[in-house]
């Protein structure tokens, strides 16, 4: 059982930056997410676009953005249970909760922070009969770890940014990269569907468009895959690995049904106070929650889990009273014992 | 008269990215502010100091987290009345506003918001009689512009960050500096002390320590001051400035005399929407403002200028629907021309 102080439910940039708020407070957090790492839309969606609102970056990629709360929280030490959805979750006696996640690891906290965007990132998958057989026998619509790949045989489908750089970065691992789309355009940034052609010319990548995979073959992991071409002819590739990369989209999923007042598709809060929900002890901030006035932008997450931070402290230590110290003054102390603190000012005698 | 959609009283980081908002929505700003620079306590008070709780900056200096927000805000080409103080405001027949500074400088709007933080920065006069009858003829308890400095004799008086470095920057500008403190001792930023120590040796700083400026000398304008040494000693020093730099300290001063329903030395407003006082078309933000669960920081003020901005847009534009596009995928277009934008994804043909 993980434990933690307030458990975490999405690690876009809402939930990330949650953790730094959380630490100068004392509290310590652990994060869950469907995707197979941080940055919620910021590293699904859009990772090599710029975003201009985010306040004293005139720009700054969606990319970098994670990269740099990610270095902001480091001090604090917040645990990841990464590639999991959070399905259950369970009030104690004790007023704090059990949250329990598709693959069953579960999680012990003090509070819960719902910080899960629009939902849980799931991938799109291609109508193939018994393609559920082979997930994780072969199927795998995220690429979490590329060496999975090393000296194997792949083939990729789908015609957009994912499909193109991962057949680029797989040429480098795989013994043999093959490229699938139903169309002879790919759509992507220009950079990327010129490293494909180039890596199609040199023999590196093997194309195959228009046509579509229509089936898996294999008994208890993938060893082929049956394909047909727009024109109607049909056969088979020798492969270890299926990749379809169709996208992946937003589900607000189990959450929904954790009795939560939901609307519009996301979690009601008390906008005047804290971003607390319904349920004591559960927080929603960022996309995921509405209230009067809400705008779904990133720095408005930065915000809610700021006053949400205070309020779960107040819930966590009913009895200590806590002061406010801006940063610069008190410094900022992390779990992993480093300091860091702005320099002193010195009173000395000139003589 | 100075006309705009949005007058922001306070140049602080709220009004300043106030502008980035507004600009997104089409509506313009000026500001007002009561120092000579923008920035607020960032540039007044710690400039060279580390926030470390600013979103994805894992630590940035004061001073260049103004310059990262007047670089974000310049496409969008707002209006400064600095070294003034917004005075008296007066609501027009039509719901605009009339705002006048105490140089009598006038401002005419479509909405106030008053990002006056603590409020407008005041410096803290020696108490010498008459003082006030050099003030701009000699006396200057603010440097706006250094090169006034050029080759005249100027006696600066303090021991703290703003003594020092101006003592130092004068030496490159003026023919003579004195520099004079009741203590032995200065304190400030090591660098700063040590460099002063090293400008009186090199004989380029006169210090009289343990000392005080007692009064001034000169008809219409500043000739000399009258300094009296711990001892008591007394003597004359000819001059042609005198420059007391014994810090600046934030008054709500007449904005508290507008109608708006104080709280705690700070303005009431409506969080739950949009950060507006009791006053329809005054909204406070930053700092300046109070509400259950307020927090006097940087990234709040950020959040409460933006709501600010969309609900000031339908006071605006009554009969516009806004749709609010993300600055990644709309791009941000700046009133100077320029133009923003996300590199466009390619769909092109791989053959
Ligand atoms: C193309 C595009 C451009 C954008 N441009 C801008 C812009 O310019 N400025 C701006 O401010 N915003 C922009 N946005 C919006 C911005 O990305 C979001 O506001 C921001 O990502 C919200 O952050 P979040 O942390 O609240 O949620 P998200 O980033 O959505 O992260 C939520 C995370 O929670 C996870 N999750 C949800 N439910 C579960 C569960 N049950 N179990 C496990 N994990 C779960 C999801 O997998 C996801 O990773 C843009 C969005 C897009 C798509
Ligand atoms: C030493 C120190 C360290 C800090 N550290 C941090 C930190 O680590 N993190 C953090 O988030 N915050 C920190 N803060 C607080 C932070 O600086 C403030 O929250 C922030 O400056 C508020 O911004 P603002 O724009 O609302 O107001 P301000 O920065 O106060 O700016 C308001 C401006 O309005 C002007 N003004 C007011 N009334 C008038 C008038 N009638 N006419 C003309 N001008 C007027 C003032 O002159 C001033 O320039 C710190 C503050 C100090 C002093």
């Amino acid at each position: 059982m993980i434990t933690t102080d307030i458990l975490i439910i999405g690690a876009g940039p809402t939930g990330l930056f949650t953790v730094f708020e959380a630490g100068l407070l004392k509290m310590r957090c652990h994060l869950i997410d469907a995707l197979p790492q941080a940055g919620g839309q910021c590293s699904e969606i859009y990772p090599k676009k710029p975003i201009y609102d985010i306040p004293a970056y005139p720009e700054i990629l969606a990319g970098d953005l994670t990269l740099k709360l990610m270095e902001q929280i480091k001090q604090f030490e917040p645990g990841f249970t990464l590639g999991e959805r959070a399905e259950t979750i369970e009030k104690q006696a004790d007023e704090t909760f059990v949250v329990t996640t598709n693959k069953g690891t579960k999680h012990h906290a003090k509070t819960v922070a719902i910080a899960g965007g629009l939902g849980s990132f799931e991938p799109r998958k291609p109508p193939i009969l018994n393609i559920s057989d082979f997930e994780d026998k072969g199927v795998e619509y995220i690429i979490r770890d590329p060496e999975l790949y090393r000296n194997k045989k792949v083939v990729i489908s789908g015609g957009g940014d994912s499909a193109l750089d991962w057949a680029i970065f797989l040429t480098d691992v795989a013994a043999e990269v093959t490229l699938i789309h139903r169309r002879n355009e790919f759509r992507g940034a220009l950079d990327s569907v010129d490293k494909v052609q180039e890596l199609k010319d040199a023999g590196k990548i093997i194309m195959i468009t228009p046509a579509e995979v229509k089936g898996i073959l294999g008994t208890d992991k993938v060893t082929g895959v049956a394909v047909i071409r727009d024109g109607g002819e049909e056969f088979t590739i020798v492969t270890d690995h299926f990749i379809p990369l169709f996208g992946l989209s937003p589900k607000l999923g189990p959450i929904a049904n954790w009795g939560l007042e939901i609307e519009k598709n996301a979690i009601k809060v008390n906008n005047a106070l804290d971003y607390q929900t319904n349920i004591p002890g559960i927080y929603a901030i960022g996309d995921v929650n509405t209230y009067p006035g809400k705008l779904k932008l990133i720095l408005c997450g930065f915000h809610e889990a700021t006053l949400m931070c205070q309020s779960v402290y107040k819930r966590i230590f009913p009895d200590k009273k806590y002061v406010m110290k801006y940063t610069t003054v008190g410094g900022v102390d992390g779990f992993d014992g480093t300091r860091k603190e702005a320099p002193k000012a010195v009173v000395k005698k000139i003589e």
